[in-house]
């Protein structure tokens, strides 16, 4: 395509770097940024440079933050001696919306996933399993995606801390709150049978 | 939603006043963009506030351009005498890779739409009706959306043009090219029927 400006090239060029957004879809966006005033573009601009600049990991659980230790683990409210490991950043922020959890997080950047070449090394494994060995944490709770490379790190997870003396859950799978279980899949219905729970508890 | 750390919120909410961006698909962006290394996030930075600061419309066109005179203005190779109108720079785009048009455009920035409010006045119409008056323009190509907005725009430019004595036409409707009979809708079919075309010309 010609553009007829070399910055707005510029402009989609970026925007179609995007996961989801193609050229079209970026020449629009770009063009909707030019409509609106020269202000607003700047301190888009600006938020990007901050993002660039400031942010940082938590030292102790590895999630997106602005400090050196993130605002759940330097929380008093916080029980220190439960840790609920997750795959990203999404899942904390779920999470912690349910407002049901109230311990710390360890955020693995990712999961096992052979295929596309990502083993344990590339994960923020070494530092959960220190992290556990320092005896402090009494309860780990895998909240891992329902998949299968969710499901074969949660079994790495547990063949490696299980040595340590913690206890270890999972996050139960079952039939989604409001589902039938007409509509419901095989698998997980069959889950949700075998992992039942007593009545009133 | 808690977002943890203030510098993501401000960068999800720019990417969320994007049309057709929502916060999660903000979110997606912005994580993608942490991920990515830091002199690629400094640079989409620098090149937004190169469009805040540098982008500018082309004085005889309205065009996107990067200096006062466009390039297709500017440019010697095309007829000044033929002047294409279109909506805006998307279908300058469009046109100019039919490779079929070496005429000279005129972006009118919308079209008339009453019901959204947008009457002649918002548009570049005077500066349309001024650039015809000078006597220089003998044809003007209508090229405005099949729309009833589209249409009512032609209708309106065409009234105003006509005194001024230059031979307006409009792009043809018809039967889209590799476009089967069958499927089209009776209001096309029945427009490529009342225009249509002498065999061989």
């Amino acid at each position: 395509m010609n553009y007829p400006s070399q910055v707005l090239e510029l402009v989609v060029n970026e925007f179609a770097k995007l996961p989801g957004i193609g050229k079209k879809t970026a020449l629009r966006l770009a063009l909707h940024l030019i409509k609106r005033n020269q202000q607003d573009l700047l301190f888009f601009s600006e938020s990007l440079k901050k993002l660039a600049n400031e942010i940082r990991y938590c030292d102790l659980c590895h999630n997106v933050s602005d400090a050196e230790i993130c605002d759940i683990c330097s929380s008093f409210s916080r029980k220190k001696d439960q840790l609920c490991v997750v795959e990203d950043l999404r899942d904390v922020m779920a999470i912690e919306n349910t407002q049901q959890y109230f311990g710390v997080y360890h955020v693995l950047g990712g999961v096992i996933a052979p295929m596309d070449g990502i083993g344990p090394d590339a994960l923020n494994m070494d530092s959960l399993i220190k992290r556990v060995g320092k005896g402090e944490i009494k309860e780990i709770i895998l909240a891992l995606n329902a998949t299968m490379e969710g499901d074969t790190t949660a079994f790495y997870i547990s063949k490696k801390l299980q040595p340590l003396g913690v206890k270890i859950s999972t996050i139960s799978r079952g039939i989604a709150v409001g589902g039938e279980l007409e509509y419901a899949d095989e698998i997980t219905l069959g889950r949700a049978i075998t992992s039942r729970v007593n009545y009133g508890g």
